[in-house]
């Protein structure tokens, strides 16, 4: 209907997805830390694809069945056992990355991606590809639910941070449409919207991944517009246009 | 150990209250629209004790087998057929309500009520006993969990909005101890921590409400210690000292 504005939603946890209707809706899925950072500036930086698997063992074998491909994930923030790469945007310059196959596997943000049904689009967000990402939303004027991969279910402040700022850009042509929109909206004008590293160094992400000595990595995370793709999810692979 | 801090969390749904661990924790309810903010009213006004149920059917059992009883629950903003009265807290005043078991039925409230398990106290939180509140957990030097009763599951402003100020006064206290508590307290700064309601008439609750006329119930319902009092459970009773 002409004048009636898409709703924009916000989904804190995987645990309350199934109060959201995911049905021809685009889903947003949100991983800073770092998933969704890491898959966004892969494919800019030359990726054929990424394939994101749930398990170790997945990652070992959809990579030995993959031409050129790259298996990456990490543990307790390590490199994980069998696999060839760790979970750093900082590890997929363009000289390494271009034209290969990154098999992926992550804890938080491959179990909402796969858990989402029925979704018109399923994208990928971070603080990466912000604008690049709302423009695409933005032009296709339709429902969206920002999804937010949080941590073992746990509510977290910089995936709730980044769908705020998302909210932030376009509440104008949308209509906020649930409690979590407006309030991850507060808390991302409450960051003042820069120098977002140091609102998040209260975090409980940071202070974990803090200790692996991965300050660099999430600072990188949270610059905005590095990488202004928007990959998207077609079949199992996450690919740009 | 002398020196340790007990932890503070928040939890923003019952969909959520699995991932925390409620053994001998003080759990705090929070439904500030606004069954816990009518158990604080009735109570502070002279009521002997209130039995929260869960449906309009036991209401009116345990209210038919309890002599001097009043039984009390909305459903669409208005009485529930079958019960004498509604859920808000202006509806009782000392002179109707004192020596009176109010048998009240809430959806979002009493289910959270009922969920936790194990915990060392179960005590009513809102705005109207937030300062006794405040002061009942900082003299028990306990771990504490803040538990938001929140809307059929969905995260709601309101809930969270109380969650952050009880943090905002007892963090020099405790160890603020997940995302949604440092969250819920960027909130609450972010509201000004004053004119509440006004900060509320964007949410989806106050919304759901002021088309049943309910306005002034919702400014009762965010006053800071109108009724200082901290009610407790004990049994299937919440009671206060």
């Amino acid at each position: 209907m002409s004048g009636v504005k898409p709703t924009l939603e916000v989904c804190l946890s995987p645990a309350l997805l199934h109060l959201y209707d995911t049905n021809d809706a685009i889903v947003v899925i949100i991983d800073i830390f770092r998933a969704t950072s890491t898959i966004t500036s892969a494919l800019h930086n030359g990726a054929k694809c990424v394939i994101p698997v749930a398990s170790v063992a997945e990652c070992i074998t959809i990579g030995a069945a993959t031409s050129n491909s790259v298996t990456a994930g990490e543990r307790d923030g390590k490199i994980a056992p069998g696999l060839q790469h760790g979970n750093s945007p900082l590890e997929y310059p363009g000289e390494f990355i271009r034209d290969k196959t990154l098999v992926l596997t992550t804890t938080n943000g491959t179990r909402l991606l796969h858990m989402v049904e029925g979704a018109a689009q399923i994208v990928i967000g971070s603080f990466l590809n912000l604008t690049a990402l709302c423009d695409y939303l933005l032009a296709r004027n339709k429902r969206v639910l920002l999804g937010c991969a949080s941590w073992k279910d746990k509510y977290n402040l910089e995936d709730t941070l980044f769908a705020g700022a998302v909210v932030d850009k376009l509440q104008h042509a949308f209509e906020v449409a649930d409690d979590s929109a407006r309030s991850a909206r507060h808390l991302y004008r409450s960051s003042g919207g820069e120098n977002l590293i140091e609102f998040l160094k209260d975090s409980s992400h940071y202070k974990r991944l803090s200790v692996y000595g991965l300050e660099q990595e999430m600072e990188y995370c949270v610059t905005p517009d590095l990488h202004p793709v928007v990959p998207y999810l077609e079949g199992r692979e996450i690919v740009i246009s």
